[in-house]
């Protein structure tokens, strides 16, 4: 009989305790806003705190022990812990616990903000790599071996890797050459694995923690049946210094975790073993006939994975052959109560569910539909390049320390060409920043965020009308 | 008719969102472990990500953008933040946001390990004042001005002050002569008052953002009825850098920040606003009947505020005149399925909701119940100081920056005399450190520590066989 072993404490906790003077304030669900009580009255009694018998995410030695435990024999790895502040935290931590001031790391420049972030709280040397972009859908892929031997090449002291993948579109490379490489000249490999939580299971494709990275986070909340912030960090090397791991872990989490998203994590593992071969098969040739039904359809097509790369059976990535930015696809799917993952100026992303979809019959209907507005658009020409190309290897123009002392000043983007921001500017979703904090802005830069802008991208770090943040060191 | 913008807008989409083809893996709930489906269902729908309509804690516009501003008008502050990490992230925001590397900051020294840890990330020189200890609770108050006006003297180029106000055990001091002192000496005051989120309700002690502070962190779900990890942060004058404030605050929580914490932000707001005048007589007067209820019953007695002092009306501290720890008479009560918020050596902590108690008549017998307990165990001679003392004003013994690159060792916390600590010691609830990292260990730490351990505290950097890990650097 497979077990959750924190969801099951905490139900025969809810069972003795009789009377919450401890916080939460909502004392078990006894104490909420009435109009909202019904809604959450059944998952308050697992709202808790660190009471007898529910263990200490920051010093496990029960119940989350155990889970942890469980969760690190199913991944296959040497150790797992719980994250409660998502990915973000996951990645913050890899980092402090890995490098010190102005260590030089080579950073995979497609990355997600929380790692920029993370090397900026370590005050380490970033080394961007230049990211190989899709033809066909516009974004980022993954580094090339050679990107990474060049770096290497010209940074010998190079402390370790931080690389994305798979990558929010769902393409994976395999790390391996890559990792061997690093390893060789005495670094670590860090892996942001946030969109890979269900790569531990049969016919996915396989995590880069068994393809030579040392870490990896995941965010369970993606893919996996947990509450959003949930998320796994698995550690399967001696490089890693654990006790530098646990110091970094606790100092970016809340001192009072969620049980509640605690608990998802413990359920979410027992999810996935609870998966036979024959869910897995069922999850797989459905998302595979909504590939082909999607792509069968006229005037959209699905994005294929490129050389070298293979694409999560979970990530479908669409376009149309017309005039229409892929936030205005988006839209039109939204309008049939549809809601997408993702769109960018040309794709939309669907990122289907590791169990059944339901009304699928209703649902091929609601595309085909879409489908069919299509034709009003003016038929696409050629795409243009859309991810602005940063050079093979290159560096900030300030150093994190050099920053902090610096006063910021706001003006318009428009105006900023040559200035260095102080604030990174990030299309959101996908969250990966079109410029760097302490990166110097270029005429490209400029270009791509009217072109975004215009298209209809969110952003954060730049307000509606167009002012940023720029470092006033003159 | 009150509002909860977030709330209601989160409603709204559950109704249009049928197919979810985005984050969260759980798909609105459709996809679940089944033993815990039934429990988590209802609440599934509401746990979404940035989906249109629904706002982005970090780059707020909308319903965000509102309810945040009526949380503002609420504690009457310029500007108000929701928190997903916990009063831990605030700290953290408030420290990056407000100083740069080696300032020189005062900080309190009984405060909670969050703002230690903040203090390391924003690679700070804290200078620690010493904390005033209550001679009946044995437990740390807050800083005499006194202090304050020597540490500033020592330090004329002083960048601001970190207050912890009220305590855990609800000790709340007026810090306006000290906030007065460190303003004309052009310092910032910021106060962790995670304790005290329902100091702006009518007949409660007075927030510390109206007594002088700049800026104040609080933990909604400690006292009000929000989700664990939901906490507010207030802002309210000009010395607060906002644009480097808001960086941190994207830089310290989670990218995909939960919407179910967030709702009861928003409707924690509402309730308080709910809250008529009858409400919170009713609420004080059922906490005064239980202060003396409890104080009534033999050999059980309530600790009172000392001079200069204010106690939250919602904290009862409670002490026996018997040999048992706080531990143990804690013990007694969960017994009785009344489970209370801490225990230390010698008190139990409860917090009172703020609300109705339930069963309050029963309550009574099982409080009788264990006081009638109590003659089994000898009465209680002197009691002994319980917390170290530390100097009036004080420094670590190596700068954050020297730490970074040290190696540790882990040894005997009974051998460490002498040695600089590694990683906090932190006994826990109520996560104030006994030794801090970068301290020197004495004597005295080693016995405050057996003395704890030998009364069943629970620690956090520290294993069972009393290891700890001190600096390597000879």
């Amino acid at each position: 009989m497979k077990h959750a072993p924190l969801y099951e404490a905490l139900i025969n906790h809810s069972h003795t305790n009789k009377w919450s003077f401890h916080v939460p304030g909502h004392k078990n669900g006894h104490i909420f806003e009435e109009r909202a009580k019904a809604t959450f009255q059944s998952v308050l009694p697992f709202d808790v705190t660190e009471l007898s018998g529910l263990d200490d995410l920051h010093h496990p030695e029960g119940v989350i022990l155990e889970t942890q435990q469980l969760l690190a024999d199913y991944y296959r790895v040497k150790q797992s812990f719980f994250l409660v502040n998502g990915s973000t935290c996951g990645n913050h931590a890899m980092i402090l616990s890995s490098f010190n001031d102005e260590d030089i790391v080579l950073v995979q420049r497609n990355c997600h903000k929380s790692v920029l972030n993370g090397l900026e709280l370590a005050g380490v040397t970033p080394v961007f790599l230049h990211t190989e972009m899709d033809e066909e859908g516009g974004y980022p892929l993954g580094v090339h071996l050679q990107t990474v031997k060049e770096a290497v090449e010209r940074y010998p002291h190079v402390k370790g890797i931080i690389l994305t993948n798979p990558t929010y579109y769902g393409m994976q490379q395999d790390i391996q050459d890559i990792a061997d490489l690093i390893h060789s000249v005495g670094g670590i490999v860090l892996v942001d694995e946030a969109h890979g939580a269900h790569f531990g299971l049969k016919d996915m494709p396989i995590s880069s923690i068994h393809k030579g990275a040392d870490m990896v986070v995941q965010s369970a909340h993606k893919t996996l049946p947990a509450l959003t912030m949930g998320a796994y960090l698995h550690v399967n090397s001696e490089r890693v210094n654990i006790h530098r791991l646990k110091h970094a872990l606790q100092l970016v989490q809340s001192s009072s975790p969620s049980y509640l998203i605690m608990a998802s994590l413990d359920l979410s593992r027992l999810y996935l073993e609870n998966l036979s071969n024959d869910d897995i098969n069922r999850i797989l040739s459905q998302a595979e006939g909504m590939r082909k039904y999607i792509d069968s359809l006229p005037h959209l097509k699905v994005i294929k994975a490129p050389d070298r790369y293979q694409i999560d059976p979970l990530k479908i990535t669409v376009q149309s052959d017309r005039e229409l930015s892929g936030y205005e696809l988006q839209a039109l799917f939204e309008k049939e109560g549809l809601f997408t993952e993702l769109a960018d100026d040309r794709n939309v992303l669907f990122v289907l569910p590791l169990g059944t979809v339901n009304d699928s019959t209703d649902l091929q209907r609601v595309l085909k539909k879409v489908s069919d507005q299509l034709p009003r658009y003016n038929k696409r020409e050629q795409t243009e390049q859309s991810l602005t190309d940063v050079l093979q290897v290159s560096r900030l123009s300030l150093s994190y320390r050099e920053m902090r002392g610096l006063q910021a000043k706001s003006q318009s983007m428009m105006d900023s060409e040559g200035q260095i921001a102080a604030e990174a500017v990030i299309p959101y979703p996908p969250g990966i920043p079109l410029v760097a904090k302490g990166e110097q802005i270029t005429s490209k830069h400029i270009d791509e965020y009217s072109l975004l802008k215009k298209k209809g991208a969110r952003f954060q770090g730049i307000t509606e009308d167009h002012l940023i943040y720029v470092f006033d060191h003159r």
